[in-house]
């Protein structure tokens, strides 16, 4: 089984902080998206939708998307549960997951992809090319800075994103939060519940991963 | 236990759709969204987010998005498996259940809420406003012809999305190509794998939902 991975990337990074939770270790294969090796052959081709991670499993079957990653090895090994364990924490990991990709982490990629000329007509990852929307990267700002906020609120009423114990949910929003500095975007001072979750996870050792 | 919906909207008729395939029977209240109900009190207060569905637990805890109800039943009641037995299987769902969101359901979401009047400053939903970017409509159109292609080619290979069996990442990508029909886009009939696996569909109690 082989990672083909470049963990400073946040998608990547999701997928290194879960195993380190979980202490699972793999071999690894860098894939410098830096300087576009993902984008051509051989990766390509490996790959056509050129994203990294992949999870290629010994029999050659690839899993090409991070969460997808991750829930593989929850089945492979239960234990420390990160998607939840009880049917309604189980659900809850899926609604808040779900919230943080949708509001926060997809906030940033918007911001990001359609402004930084880095991502000149690569506005979507995958095999195809988009022009960037300057709109959209507008729009992005503007649903992060009302997502810290909500995500403050949530923390104000639970001590993890998706409630009594730490999850896939808190990994996602964590280096989402992170992953605001490449648009110039960080939290509020103010947004105290936001601050004191974010302590705590940085004082996990899978936080160091990719950084 | 309660399930607010609206059986016709796409999200809701994932949920019904899978409750169907599972034997699964719930009290249902139906919201009335298209006359604004769920955006105004009474329902705005109780959902915050002014979406629909809404599984109420007896508690009154809430699971407010619709994949993770799916979750929470495919917990309670795991026959017929519809997120995958095996690991290899859960990871393969999870992957190709979020390329149908992320490549399919989220294009037509764009291209329609982004262009019809019904949704003007509605462009996302949520409980805050959004104005319309007509560039994303466009693109949106774009990405959803693309998609058609990818999941006919998908389906050549593979009798379901995700592999051997039915599954959650059928169920809301045969809901995308009928939710399609709201930006008048419909799969070409030359791709004839995506048409052989609708037709399958077609012919399951389950797809008459909402209908």
């Amino acid at each position: 089984m082989k990672l083909y991975t470049f963990a400073p990337a946040p998608n990547p990074r999701r997928v290194h902080m879960f195993l380190v939770e979980k202490d699972i270790e793999l071999e690894e294969i860098e894939v410098q998206i830096r300087e576009g090796a993902n984008l051509l052959p051989p990766y390509s081709e490996f790959n056509p939708l050129r994203t990294v991670p992949v999870l290629e499993l010994d029999d050659g079957q690839k899993i090409t998307e991070s969460v997808a990653i991750c829930r593989y090895f929850e089945a492979v090994q239960p234990e420390p549960a990160l998607f939840g364990t009880t049917p309604l924490e189980k659900a809850m990991v899926e609604n808040w997951h779900r919230r943080v990709e949708l509001e926060g982490m997809q906030a940033v990629a918007e911001a990001l992809r359609n402004s930084n000329p880095r991502f000149e007509d690569r506005a979507i990852a995958g095999p195809r090319n988009f022009a960037q929307i300057p709109a959209l990267a507008e729009r992005g700002l503007a649903r992060l800075g009302f997502w810290f906020k909500d995500l403050d609120a949530r923390l104000k009423e639970s001590p993890f994103v998706a409630g009594e114990n730490f999850s896939m949910a808190d990994i996602s929003a964590y280096i989402t939060v992170g992953f605001a500095r490449m648009v110039k975007a960080q939290p509020d001072e103010s947004l105290e519940h936001l601050a004191r979750w974010r302590a705590g996870i940085d004082a996990r050792p899978s936080s160091r991963v990719g950084t």
